[in-house]
Order: structure tokens, then sequence, then C-alpha cells
């Protein structure tokens, strides 16, 4: 194949990318897909997956291409599917539609299902590619793809800290260590997640609403998304002693919300909230709730992509045991000093073996701050 | 004026900008300067200031223009002089070459000089410009700059740490938190110093050279630059209880040393140590040596630029006073875990009033580390 067909494809298939990364607020469980028909270099058809159990993305783009499509190429970020499902086999449309050749950015991840949708366009004399932009398709679904490999979601840990590495005075005081399009920032990541982690100790602390805020995303979100694209991700709070009650804010406002516990109470909850009753292990001494068992179980309920935001003891222990996938880390251009408190405890960090070290994916300014994405690198 | 023509001037002043800099090893205590002369949109000479006592960038430049630099246009980054220093001065040579306009990046800072060069220029009929990119030539000339204007060194202070902001282990562990490259960058903003400024507790804890190695340059900097372009800057040790022996490395290895000390001892130092005898000042209840006294000390001397290298606690101590003009904070993409030591100390911290802020210049990626060039904001 020459360069040029390359770049060609590259071409559609990127914007097909760009399609998909727009369902990401909604897509859940289903992965982010997106779909561009084209025939004589120009896009007749497009769309993305919206909602589980709603048209996927092959279908909004055969619908709009009509007629035309007879004879077109199709750009999918994902092999189609082949199987009925919550809705009918995409493989079928494309054949319906006389689609002539299927150009894929990655094989469908389901053990059972891998290479089967383009076997099966194939088998119809449809021309298929697959595994072109493999990387960026990697990209825009780890939530999905690592619960389909390996039934754990994908965990993001948010930190924000000084540079160095401070998130509060030693006396508690911390307003405003970062700045309000951070808070934006934090928003929009929100957003894009199924569930929200945090802990008892931090509703007890700042009785935090956790929930997405429409009204807090910058202009340009807004101007994308409007409300009712946004859905509330379950807040799910580690309470192993119950120390939650239902006066809390978390409690009182809209939205699910999972307490994690190692044995239930009887206090008047309102049908939002339900009890998890987990095991709890021993580390180091004391004894502290199973979170890889909370990670599976939270992976079997088909949530891909978790958010957390707790304190510096919590986040260290996530980091500890290695279940972080990414760390978001906002650093205020600033020195909170040597007596203030860490951003993150990591007590067993007792020499340079030890020490954690990251693969740095993008740094940003967001607004005055920084904001660096990491890859915790396994030892 | 027409934009074309600030076009095209500011195109051939960044190239005598871009020859200033070529000069920042070796220039101290006089300022970097370029100058380019032009003739019908060609370079016909160029030249920079290399070092004090030699020639100045405009009789380099002028020097290969020879006969054609007559009716032709200066592009200087600094105002020439018209006073006989170490050299005639630049004034009459440009006069005397028949150079036709002279464009300058910015005005001579000395206040009795200021504007002097240009009238002189002027009366001699000569079209003069000044204060194009100003900013640009400003950021080439800083230490000298500040120097001029208050009497005051221009100080960079290094810092390194994890992005968890720690230094070493508790044990006081600490190799390679930083990467080669890091180190190599290192090297470069010594070679750029005048004076490497540091603590008898550095070297009691880890017997440096604090010397520049161009061995250790990078192999672009070493195409660049030979040997011989590169000079040793003075090294600074503040020892106020005279704990630097004559066996430490950092005497032992060739280059100047300024022992800072309240009193003199008779030890058998070399001729290259020279101990400089300052005052004490009361500070939070315990006696350090007076180092804005110190700094005013090494202005006298004309030092442009200084050069910090030191622990925790000296680096708190001179952010806490006001005395860093800009950091250089090299942040290895790791957790060291929050039993380990702080980059910093910084004790008067007491409440969020109290924060440092800083202006981020830029951040670049050093190797695996990230550099942070910040401007400390004042309160």
């Amino acid at each position: 194949m020459t360069d040029n067909i390359i770049l060609h494809d590259k071409r559609f298939l990127t914007r097909a990318l760009q399609l998909a990364w727009k369902g990401r607020f909604t897509t859940m469980p289903n992965p982010n897909v997106g779909c561009v028909i084209v025939r004589n270099n120009k896009i007749i058809g497009e769309g993305y997956h919206i909602r589980a159990g709603e048209a996927h993305a092959e279908i909004h783009a055969l619908r709009i291409a009509g007629n035309l499509a007879q004879g077109a190429t199709a750009y999918i970020t994902l092999e189609p599917c082949s199987h009925y499902g919550r809705t009918p086999p995409c493989t079928t449309a494309l054949i319906n539609a006389g689609i002539k050749r299927v150009v894929v950015a990655m094989l469908d991840p389901h053990f059972y299902a891998r290479g089967r949708g383009l076997h099966v366009l194939q088998q119809a004399g449809i021309e298929v590619q697959h595994s072109l932009m493999l990387p960026e398709a990697e990209s825009i679904n780890r939530g999905f793809l690592k619960r389909i490999r390996t039934g754990f979601p994908w965990v993001k840990l948010k930190l924000a800290a000084s540079l160095d590495g401070r998130t509060a005075m030693s006396s508690g005081e911390s307003k405003w260590i970062t700045s309000i399009q951070a808070r934006q920032d934090v928003q929009r990541f929100r957003a894009e997640s199924d569930v929200i982690l945090s802990t008892a100790g931090t509703v007890l602390a700042d009785d935090p609403k956790l929930n997405v805020r429409w009204a807090c995303f910058s202009d340009k979100m807004k101007r994308i998304y409007s409300n009712n694209q946004i859905r509330q991700p379950l807040r799910v709070i580690i309470d192993s002693t119950n120390r939650v009650l239902p006066t809390h804010r978390i409690i009182r406002y809209e939205g699910k919300i999972l307490l994690v516990r190692l044995k239930k109470d009887h206090r008047n909850w309102p049908s939002s909230v339900e009890q998890l009753l987990l095991s709890s292990i021993n580390c180091h001494g004391h004894h502290r709730i199973n979170l890889t068992e909370l990670m599976q179980h939270l992976g079997y309920r088909e949530i891909n992509n978790i958010w957390v935001e707790a304190g510096a003891t919590f986040s260290g222990v996530l980091l500890d045991i290695g279940l972080v996938d990414e760390l978001i880390l906002y650093q205020a251009i600033k020195f909170l000093g040597s007596d203030a408190r860490p951003l993150c405890l990591l007590p067993n960090i007792k020499c340079l073996n030890d020490i954690k070290s990251f693969k740095l994916l993008d740094i940003k300014n967001v607004g005055p701050d920084l904001r660096l994405r990491l890859i915790p690198k396994s030892m």
C-alpha cells in the first residue's frame, strides 16, 4: 500500500477518533466509538456512539450516508460487532448498505469477538483492514479496554500540591492552593468517570458533594456539552468504621452512593445509598478494606473509569499497592514550606529502591497551574 | 515607520542577540553584546564581545565589513559606548566607518551614559533608533543590568527534587535523583555564572569541587564551545564557623575560592583561597552571616551572576530573605515519599499569607526530568 493511501486513511480515522471522543461523558459501560463513511474522498456520513442501548456509531453514520453508502469506505475506531447485543449487529448494517471497504483502528478486545466482525465482513466480500492508529484508538478507551482485558477498572488518582509537594499548612489551612481553572479541569475529569472514589476521612473533613457541576465547567466545555449530556458518576466512599451519616452533604444531594463498609448500619438511608460489605485485610498491623476486592467488584459492575479524590493517606495506599493506573498532578507555582502537609503519605518507601517512578504522558498549563499526567512505572 | 521595516529590523537585531549570547561564558564583568552590519538587506559584517579588555562587538563587525560599511546600517544589542574605557569609544569607530543608521535594542543602563552614545552618533548625522526588542535585550544581560542598576548581582538558586518535593531519603541516601542530562544542564548554568555560591555544610557533606567540567557538557555544547572558551567561576563558600579545611577537594583543585567568615584562621591556605570577613546578624535567635552585605560586596567586585547550589537550609534562607532572583527547579518524575527530606526549609511560612509564589518563565524536558525556571513574586 502506498504512503498516500495510508495518509488518506489516517485522515478519516483521525476524524472518527475525534467523533468517538465526544461520547466520553455518556457511553459507559460501552466504549467510545466513532465512524466516518467516505466516498470519492468526501465524508458522506459520520456519527458516534452516545449511550449504551442506543444506536452504535456505524448506524448513525450509515443513516446520514443513505444510498450513497453503496461502494463507500467505512472508517471505524473499533471493530464492528457481529452479534445481537442491546442492538442488532453492525456488520449486517454495513453489508446491507453496500459498503465496499472497512478500515478499523483496533479489533474488538473481547476474547470471543476479536476479529469476528471483520471475518463476517470479509465473508461478504468487503475489503477489511485493521490496527491502523492502534495507540490512538487505545488511548480513547483506556478504562473500557482495561476492564475487558483484566476485569479491573482504570484508576485515575488526582493530586494537587505546591511545587514543594505540599497541600495545606500544618494547621490544615488550604483554601485556593490551585486555581479556578484547575478546579474546572477536575470537573471535566469527574464527568468523564463512571465512579468518583473517596473516603469517609474526606467526607468528614470537607463535607464535599463530589458531584459533577455543569455550572463549574469552563465556558468552552459549556458551549460543546449541554447540561443534560453530562451524567453524575456513582460516588463510592470507603467507610470502614461507618462514620458517614445521612446528614452529610454527599448523601443529601441527588445521585447514587456506594458506602463501602465492613458491616452495615441500620440508619435511615435514602434509596440512593447502598452499603457494600467487603472483607478487610491486615496491612502492616492495621486493618483496612480490601481495595483489590473493591476494584474487582466495580469492574464486575461494568465500571470502566474511576476518579479518585482523597487525602494523603488513602492516595498513598493506592499508589503503594499498585492500584493507580494514571496520576493527575496539579502543581501550583508556589512553595508552602517544609512544615506544610505532604501531598501523599508513602511510609513504605524506606530506601531509593522503593521510590515510585512515573512516565510523564504530558504536561499542560491549566490557568496559572501546571497539570502533569503520569503513569506509574512498574518496578 | 511601516510594519515591514520593523520586521526587517527585528530580523537583524535577532541575529545580533544570538551573537551576543555566544559571549555569555566569557564577557563578565562586561555585558553580552552582538552587532550586525547590513547593507542592501545583506549582512556584511557581524561580531560579538568576547572578553573584557578586548574589542567590542561593533569593532569585530566593522572589521569584517571593511569599506562596505560606508552607508550601511548597524544593529547593536546595546547602545555603543562613547567614552574611553579599556578600549576606544565605539561611536568613533561607527562614525569613521561611514555608518548611516544605527538601531540598538536597548540604551546603556549606566546613569552617566544612558543615551549619550546615540546622541554622539546623531550629532555626526547618523540616524538612530533605540529600544526595539527591549525585553529580549534585557533577558540576555539580567546579571549585568541588575548590578548596574542596584549594585546587587542576579542570584539563581538551583534546586532539584522529586515531584513530591523531596531530595533524599531520610537516611541521607540520594544518589541519582535527577538524570545525567540534568547534571549536564547544571554544568552549563555554572559556566554562565561568575560565582558559584555554596556553604560549608555542603562542602562537609559532599566534598564537592563545584567547578565547571567541560568534559561533563552535553555533546552539543562541546561542539559549540571548546574547553578554553570556558572559565572557572569564583567559588564562594559561606563558612561562619571555619569548618572548611585546606584538605577539602574544593580547596585542593584549581580555581579561586572565597571563604566567607566571621573571623580568619591562620591555616596554611593556598594562594587561590581568600578569607572574606563579614558581619553576622541575629536571625530568629541564631546568628548567621549577613548575606545582604555579601551580595553588595560581590556586586562591588563586579560579579553579575551568582549560581547557588546548597542544601535545604541555606536555600530556604535565601528565598526567605528575598535574595533569589530566579529559581531553577529540576523535577525528577518520581515520588520519594513523605518521610524523605524536603527540598527547601522555610520555617517562617506559618500561614497561607506567607507562602512563596512564583512566576513560571518556562518549563522544559531535560532528559527524563523537568526543568522549571521561576521568578519569585514579591508580596
